[in-house]
């Protein structure tokens, strides 16, 4: 989720939390990242998040965040264990940088790593502290136009992209960066609001109560959360990225 | 918390929580970091524990851990907000290290940082980024024989002792060190297990009944958790390594 004013995610959680062994087959751990400021909130565990009390929790919970990344996993790489449940963070340039990843990419651990490691053994991990490790050395100071970084953020992952399926989502505590590889959908809400349905689960929402007019917030999923929306589809090997609740001109 | 057995914080942090504006003024804040494995779960909250809902939760929910960090915050230097909360924790040999402060240290952020930066504003981020700095310099790759680590780390602990206060309590997942500047203190339970009851809040628990006879639990805090055991006062400028529950000879 990017948002223009914090935001709570417990409606699309609730969708995204059954997924997690209910509706999808994503049982091997679970986590979320709540940006506050510069801070980031993070919640993790390795239980299925449809039987994870702390994931009852956090969908019932309200914080409220401009930036939230989250994530089910099935593990591929790596068993189910707290080390290697998503997000993964850590700290460049004293922000705070959180990454969540679907797929698989082979041969990714033979790319050599300098300053950033891995604590887990997924691949997803080793992919993230490659990235992290190309940005430090390519801007050891953070770039005074952004642009810069999105571009060469997506020039990695287009290179990453090449070992196998590699859809990410990426904040730096300023924006959120998401590639698509396979699949990677985004909806934007705004006024006028109107109700929405998750597809995960019987509840609905009508945004018109818990808004203001000037809210503008966009979710970002490998797949629809709601069923009475209008999605719309990235396009495989597309780069996006989000500011204040809308997708930036590219 | 160093345990030899994964077990849970939830009596003795039923304790500290009531520090965080009941009991105690340290309401800017808390947060608690448990060890699983390689991994470590943060959960961190600006708000007081004893308003916080997330603080609630972890008081009730059993998470088993064989080192657990927390910390309860009264606000020096550094507004009260997510950045600012201990732990902190920042990656170094593909390790999760984790670390929380007390007191206060004049002139730290003069001291120059180079691969680690801080994201909050407070002392204590700053501390521990120089001290993983320099452990990071001395040791490209961790030293084989652990003592050389601690050592090591005695020698920072006292060097940034001398611009004030600096109790702290620092992990590297493997092991939990603690340095007393000007007040810690630790109790060790093992079998023959008895009862234990809280200061700060009107509880009482009967470690035989949640215990087996090997277990060996340290717990270490700046005040005593408990009125009816021995607490062990560490002398100021003193530094200990706990390790599977028990404090390491020197």
């Amino acid at each position: 989720m990017s948002a223009n004013v914090p935001t709570d995610i417990c409606f699309s959680f609730s969708g995204l939390m059954q997924r997690g062994g209910k509706t999808g087959p994503h049982r091997d751990g679970w986590g979320i990242g709540f940006y506050e400021g510069r801070g980031c909130r993070l919640f993790h565990d390795p239980l299925a998040s449809v039987d994870s009390e702390v994931a009852r929790f956090i969908s019932r919970y309200s914080i409220k965040s401009k930036i939230v990344i989250s994530h089910v996993r099935k593990a591929n790489r790596g068993r189910a264990c707290l080390e290697n449940t998503h997000p993964f963070a850590r700290e460049l340039w004293g922000m705070s940088w959180v990454f969540v990843h679907n797929g698989q990419l082979k041969g990714i651990k033979k790319y050599p790593l300098k300053f950033y490691q891995p604590i887990g053994t997924t691949d997803s991990e080793h992919a993230f502290c490659w990235m992290l490790d190309q940005i430090r050395s390519a801007f050891p100071k953070p770039p005074k136009y952004s642009g810069k970084l999105s571009e060469f953020i997506y020039i990695l992952a287009k290179r990453l992209n090449d070992l196998g399926v590699f859809n990410f989502l990426l904040s730096d505590s300023r924006v959120l960066y998401a590639y698509c590889s396979s699949r990677m959908c985004w909806l934007t809400r705004r006024a006028p609001f109107s109700k929405a349905r998750l597809i995960d689960e019987d509840m609905t929402v009508d945004f018109n109560e818990v808004t203001t007019p000037n809210d503008i917030v966009t979710v970002i999923a490998t797949r629809p959360l709601t069923k009475n929306e209008k999605w719309i589809r990235m396009e495989r090997g597309t780069f996006k990225v989000f500011n204040d609740g809308m997708p930036q001109l590219q």
